[in-house]
């Protein structure tokens, strides 16, 4: 037996490794190629292909035994894998497609033009892979449906453990990662499951009735939102979830591992709304993409900030016998925009959370206006210290500064907390309200309120 | 068999039964309200108890076994769980610590005094679980060492199957979620893992070492950061990772459900403090708590924007001239904010990916230019039509309006670029360059290179 990485410590891909591999690869040396990469994991030569050239890459796939490589395939990006599997045709997609988790296998012919999909499930080899495939693609990808997998483990409630033991052996190839069995009656309804742990213990010949456990699970029907699913695995500590469909048939199950590329990827979207990117990118994109993901919120922004210019332009009169009043424009757009952040984050945050089963609407506007007043008085009152201080004593516009900030924080600390629910009632991502969208309004409303108590007292 | 819940929909808390559940707390209906939920799940319990009184959460957790009780106590919320053990001494809250997994009881002890901590401690009938929990109490909770627990399987290479299945017969009732048996050699070093699939295929009598896995396994150091345990959890899709001290010698592991916990509150982390709020807080926090978890950034934005003030104070006179000049610093600030946002959110999630193996500083900044100088053109071309129609046909200030905007947003590409990455340098969580920090940074650039310009131009 020898040992690679005695202390099985991850691996690491240095620059030398890489330039090691791009040489073998120029000589063809396909056993030193393999002695270097046979042992790693396929997440890791993903990690390898993704630094090397589409026909570097491609080379060393074909190299390697195709379930290996069939994984390697699904664990690539979308989009790099697009590219890659150009390199390849119809008839060899189809032999990885064969050997992967129907998942899986879904979400990559999801990804390929309609006739190489048609033509993919047509060649495929296995056929119950392809009547799960054909099952999946109906449905949408962020639901239950569209994560769940097909492979599984189920037995009849009436057979007996050596009945089971012998199902997991017939299946072991098909289905990775176990956990459990699932429970069903002779109409395929989902009765409970038997964990492998209990299967190990119970004695060979007991009937699965006696020792599965119909209380302790719970499962999804087919159209509960990824949001969903993943909360409740959350919750309940679940390494699978079974899906349903609404008479209560079990149709597959939602393994944590896609759970949890889903909640990463929902946490990275919600960042980039909040960000004002309106696409689904990565720094590695290519530049028209990365200009077009960023135009519309750039351009909402400036169009926001010409209203406010049409505002100001209206009091030029003013601005003229006094120009320090101009110099507070900044001071109330950029309060205005950072308390409506700060509210709405919070709104967004609470909504994820689902927390609050009995908060009322006036409940939490009470609370939200009672920190915003707090905050306005503490801001209305630093405010009136530094602009005596930046303009000597000018009491007058000092007290419509500070008057005129003490109301931006409180409207924009209303509309912080108002925007994301309103949103959130419409079915939009209410994330999309701690983004500029909310900073570009509480500047327009600032402004208006600003000149409006300018043009009152001064 | 009585099944309660014959789709195994998951639970949903409705005010009726809140309600009902009240009323018989009030009445001392023991058996009425155990009937009600002692087939929910420990989470679901805890959901109902976040919405009673301490009082009556404290009547429901007496009436529940031991075993079913210390779950839903490791379930609370941490600042909750503060509060409600409050109403326990010392010997209950041993009671309850006696029988959950270690890495929970030591969560639990940490939020206590130290005083309660030790008779905890002290009294711990059993011993083993007070040894785990010295040996855990001196990790960080944020490194492996912190989220590992030492519940776990563990059987010699040398061992047979046979022995293996004893072994997890004796710890059937103190590892829970078992998924795969530890392999370890005579000095505790771990060489592999059998999984409990191996293990149910297996013939008894075999002997460990000619069936365990010795190369499919990932383990990590102690001193590892939680980011790093998730990222190769999810990476290698893994539902629980060893952990192993300098020489390799097994110590405990790390099961997904807690990672899950850590990745949530990292992703909500990094949205606050986007949002410019400097306390880890939640909506139902206490007043005071909110309004000074958003002090610190509304005041620096403040300090920032009278600095902004006194820039364009000094502009009186000009201003005086020509008011139609600070009818664009809205356009200046609120754009400088948008794309410094817009940058340095692509720069952390790249971080946070590690994506870009030989991405260097300079390539970086090259493509953040380039895409910086489209979409500054493109503001420039737009900035120019709009103030021409805002004013009436002004072409020399909308000339140095539209220079200004183009200045600016190269710059403020520049800065939401260089701003993580410098931050991340110092070992401060980047996100802080997507918040308010940039847009305050960027304002002043803003407003200092507009009125140059206007200076220079007008």
């Amino acid at each position: 037996m020898e040992v690679v990485n005695p202390q099985h410590l991850p691996f690491e891909l240095t620059k030398e490794f890489l330039e090691e591999i791009k040489l073998l690869i120029a000589e063809q040396s396909n056993e030193a190629i393999l002695a270097k990469i046979e042992d790693l994991f396929a997440a890791d030569i993903t990690s390898i292909l993704d630094e090397l050239s589409g026909e570097e890459a491609k080379y060393i796939v074909q190299l390697l035994d195709t379930k290996l490589a069939a994984e390697i395939i699904s664990t690539l990006d979308s989009d790099d894998r697009k590219k890659f599997l150009k390199n390849f045709n119809s008839k060899e997609i189809a032999g990885y497609i064969n050997v992967i988790d129907s998942d899986d296998a879904v979400d990559i012919l999801n990804e390929q033009p309609v006739r190489v999909r048609e033509e993919v499930i047509a060649l495929l080899k296995d056929r119950e892979q392809a009547r799960f495939i054909i099952d999946l693609m109906h449905y949408d990808e962020d639901c239950a449906g569209g994560l769940m997998q097909k492979e599984l483990i189920k037995i009849n409630v009436k057979q007996t453990v050596t009945e089971c033991v012998e199902e997991i052996r017939r299946q072991a190839e098909d289905v990775e990662k176990v956990y459990a069995v699932y429970v069903v009656d002779d109409d395929g309804l989902l009765m409970g499951t038997v964990s492998l742990k209990k299967i190990i213990l119970a004695k060979r010949g007991s009937k699965i009735q006696d020792v599965f456990d119909a209380d302790g699970i719970v499962s999804v029907q087919t159209y509960i939102s990824g949001e969903e699913v993943a909360d409740l695995m959350q919750k309940y500590d679940l390494e699978a979830i079974p899906v349903v469909n609404i008479q209560g048939r079990l149709l597959g199950r939602i393994t944590i591992d896609d759970v949890v590329d889903f909640i990463t990827e929902s946490a990275q979207e919600d960042i980039q709304v909040m960000a004002g990117i309106s696409e689904d990118v990565e720094e590695d994109d290519s530049i028209w993409l990365l200009v077009r993901s960023r135009l519309p919120w750039l351009i909402g922004g400036m169009v926001g900030s010409f209203l406010a210019a049409k505002i100001i332009d209206r009091f030029d009169s003013s601005i003229s016998l006094m120009p320090a009043i101009s110099a507070f424009i900044p001071l109330i757009g950029s309060t205005g925009g950072n308390v409506g952040i700060q509210s709405s984050s919070l709104i967004v945050q609470s909504l994820a959370d689902k927390s609050g089963l009995d908060t009322t609407l006036w409940k939490r506007l009470q609370k939200v206006l009672l920190v915003a007043l707090i905050n306005a008085l503490i801001a209305a009152a630093f405010a009136f210290g530094c602009s005596m201080l930046v303009d000597h004593g000018a009491i007058m516009l000092s007290v419509t500064v500070s008057i005129s900030l003490f109301a931006v924080v409180m409207l924009a600390s209303l509309m912080g907390t108002l925007t994301p629910l309103v949103l959130n009632q419409l079915n939009i991502n209410p994330a999309v309200a701690s983004g500029p969208f909310i900073t570009t309004t509480n500047d327009i409303l600032g402004y208006g309120v600003y000149f409006l108590i300018v043009y009152l007292l001064l």
